[in-house]
């Protein structure tokens, strides 16, 4: 499958199940929205004094693996997206307000985020592999 | 939330996406099938020479992280559990064939499967904590 073309299939997607290990090489998993810019994976986190553990975790390991994968009944539909990626906190930043653009723009949701100041800090993967599979080869 | 309740609700989805660790620290983050019994989760592999690589990370590390989620794009409806636990591979046995039952009443299209001689090895995870969250708390 293209790049181009698997981007565009990961970026429809509606949620992302992300990992990312603390100090203790424990795995943190969670479902999270995203957007994609080329090959960076934007994801949310609230605004609030503590940082979400997914962001904490960055800074002992930056290695995080996103899936992104749909399932259906008739397995011949199933199939999944892999990225393997560098992780990063974004903080008050261009960038940070580039990737909160994306997110609204896909998820009509994030209108009650009333500005760029509410919205709290992104997590940013620089992803530097992708995987795909589907069941019907 | 109850734990019958919150067992009940995870067996009802149709996928899981389980997290393992290689022996060099790096996440392995595939979705799959599934069937609870109690406090064990079992996840089908495909019989063959080589066994899964989610298998073969259980040898360095047992440790497994398993997140089962509903994404709905009314947010109200969001809920996810997630367990860790400590995982087994299960080879031709009676806990085997217990897990082949149980996947095979859960999923139909396992039918095709002939019969437990054909099915492949079964990954096993002793949960030992679960946790649940929901989008409207």
């Amino acid at each position: 499958m293209d790049k181009s073309v698997m981007r565009g299939n990961a970026n429809q997607a509606r949620v992302a199940r992300v990992a990312t290990v603390d100090g203790r090489g424990h795995v943190h998993l969670v479902p999270v929205t995203f957007a994609l810019s080329e090959d960076v994976w934007y994801s949310p986190t609230d605004a609030g004094e503590r940082l979400a553990k997914r962001l904490r975790n960055l800074t002992c390991d930056p290695r995080v693996s996103i899936l992104i994968d749909v399932y259906d009944d008739d397995w011949s539909k199933v199939w999944w997206v892999r990225m393997h990626g560098s992780g990063r906190i974004v903080l008050d930043s261009p960038e940070r307000d580039h990737a909160w653009r994306l997110l609204r723009a896909k998820y009509p949701q994030f209108a009650s985020t009333p500005s760029d100041e509410g919205a709290g800090p992104v997590m940013a993967v620089d992803v530097h592999h992708w995987a795909v599979w589907s069941y019907s080869g």
